[in-house]
């Protein structure tokens, strides 16, 4: 078990990479550190704490209190989150899913979901248009597996639902100019006039059902802490379109397989792809780096390090859901009880039964994807 | 008769001002100078030379001479013009629609009638969004009125007909860089991000026949020559989208009733709107600028000077059919035999009965303007 260099830690919309180091993003952002009465006051809706607020994956927020004090006046409260279809969907994506699915059913909420498959396209990804399109009614088959109320979803793809769209996004657009653009997301004068009209469409779907609704409703948006600077340029104009500034509930980043640096599809060896068969992905899993020893005697000898491990990040963020049996699984770790193959071939086990159960939810989901489209 | 100073000339897309210098502009804008050859050859497909291309309104182009070769060896070609619906339309927005209508019937062409509601809005015209929206439907009965093919013509808004049109735009977008954008119409940074986009949405309608109809169709575009940059722009990217670049014939502006510069909204005094009841199209016709003498005694003597005339820049352009009478006009003026306000009371006569009649057909257009709209 070496200490590696640390890697410099990039974080802006379209590049994650490096060691993570929350607390200096959440300092850099400007964001609000989560405070313990956020999760009580949400598990008190849901009527039950969630492992990622229990286990705090969402480090940081804005204005999460302002948007739970609206609904607890008896507002009526709007969810948005989305995916940029550049490919297949991992576990890493779905995590914030998870927990939207979650906060539509404490809250009763509306969910807006939306495909950016315009963004996918004018940014440099080498992907046709043709290609983003079709990812995003591919991947919208990931979000009805996870078990969104069909009622009150409404998942949309920038280009085949434009209709719906664009008048929102040029009242967006008016308000910001390039300068401010290039401040918050280091434009070049070399970048395509897509790439620096796109805000305005990642904006727009803050006040998206407002606008249906006639109504100024509070929205939040759960995702990773990338999107920040999407929300940063947004609060700043939404009360001049006459709307409340969204509010962010920030996740951390799912762990690649690998060593550090966060499951992206861009190391598909690394991540665990909801189509992956249960056996490619446990491949993916044996191989995955651990924090244990290099070999069986001295993990016996030394035990390992959770806290550096992917395997133990994948119990923690996603697949043990109970706290006293990850408690146990941690201390067998430490003590050298458990070596890294059974606790991998544990693993691969669950993540197994998951993707077999997800996969079918998934071609369920496509007798009704319809229903899940905004009309 | 005083020669004034002369007003420097503007001309951009957005921003007409100043005593038009043509040979300049081609030179500034690296368009190609007019042919003899190709009036005559738009005359024999039409079977008459237009009056727009007798007098010589059409100055210069770009690959109209290709436009007409594809055309000739049999080929379908396909016509784009349009409007920025700000407000009312006047005879100096109209003066390229009646040449089209003319070209449209010569090359039995589809026309593609472009609102830029969207480009009213982002740019700083003081203007909502529902105003621009508004304009576009009220301006094109003003289309219609001219007699368009409604068979053959399809009028179609940025922002309610989007679904059409915003993939095309994205694939314009991708290919222009904020310099290249910055470059050809001199946007600042302080320029909002919808302003930064809109090029792509004029730039789009030159491939919107072509990809409606899975086919390569020459694109000629008859506009002002204020528009020119757009296509400049356009021209550079066509062969990557696997489109030839589009044609363009460039017209004169319609001098305003005022001294020098184009007919303009902004200057409601000077312009004739197609709403004018005849009796405000009289006064204005009455207390326009003309090329005579202070007093009648004087006009009388010395004769006036009709190349300086607002009025007869009306009769030149527009309402002298007749080349024979139009050089008895001329000759007239300028012997002192006809003084300004006989000439002006004709001019007002025969508007007003231009109106009268243009005002029916507008009527009458509000029962088709759904056959004309994009579907």
């Amino acid at each position: 078990m070496s200490k590696e260099k640390k890697e410099e830690m990039v974080v802006t919309p379209w590049d994650v990479s490096g060691d993570m180091d929350y607390d200096r993003l959440i300092e850099q952002f400007g964001v609000q550190r989560m405070t313990p009465d956020i999760p009580e006051r949400i598990a008190k809706q849901a009527g039950f704490k969630h492992l990622q607020l229990r286990r705090g994956i969402y480090l940081s927020h804005r204005d999460v209190d302002w948007w739970l004090d609206e609904y607890e006046k008896g507002k009526k409260v709007g969810l948005y989150t989305g995916r940029g279809p550049s490919g297949n969907v991992h576990l890493g994506h779905m995590l914030p899913w998870f927990f939207t699915k979650y906060l539509q059913d404490a809250f009763d909420a509306d969910l807006y979901f939306q495909m950016t498959d315009d963004e996918k396209f004018v940014f440099p990804y080498n992907l046709t248009l043709e290609q983003t399109v079709a990812n995003g009614y591919d991947n919208a088959l990931d979000v009805i597996a996870c078990g969104f109320d069909a009622e009150k979803t409404h998942i949309f793809s920038d280009t085949e639902d434009i209709s719906h769209l664009y008048k929102i996004a040029l009242n967006v657009a008016k308000r910001v100019t390039y300068s401010t653009a290039k401040a918050v997301f280091g434009f070049k004068d070399s970048d395509n006039i897509g790439m620096i009209w796109y805000p305005a469409m990642q904006a727009m779907t803050c006040f998206l059902q407002s606008e249906r609704e006639g109504a100024n409703i509070p929205c939040l948006i759960p995702a990773a802490i990338d999107q920040d600077p999407y929300w940063r340029m947004t609060r700043d104009i939404a009360e001049k379109l006459g709307y409340s500034k969204p509010a962010q509930i920030h996740a951390k980043f799912l762990p690649g397989l690998g060593q550090g640096g966060k499951m992206s599809a861009s190391q598909p060896e690394t991540a665990i792809f909801t189509k992956d068969p249960p056996e490619v992905a446990e491949n993916k899993i044996m191989g995955a780096f651990t924090g244990g020893q290099p070999t069986v005697r001295e993990q016996r000898e030394k035990g390992g390090d959770p806290t550096i491990c992917s395997i133990y990040a994948y119990y923690y963020f996603l697949f043990e859901e109970d706290d006293g049996r990850l408690v146990e699984l941690e201390n067998d770790c430490r003590s050298g009880a458990l070596i890294c193959g059974d606790c991998k071939a544990r693993l691969a086990k669950v993540i197994g039964r998951f993707l077999v159960d997800f996969q079918e939810k998934r071609e369920k989901a496509k007798d009704v994807l319809d229903d899940y489209f905004l009309k």
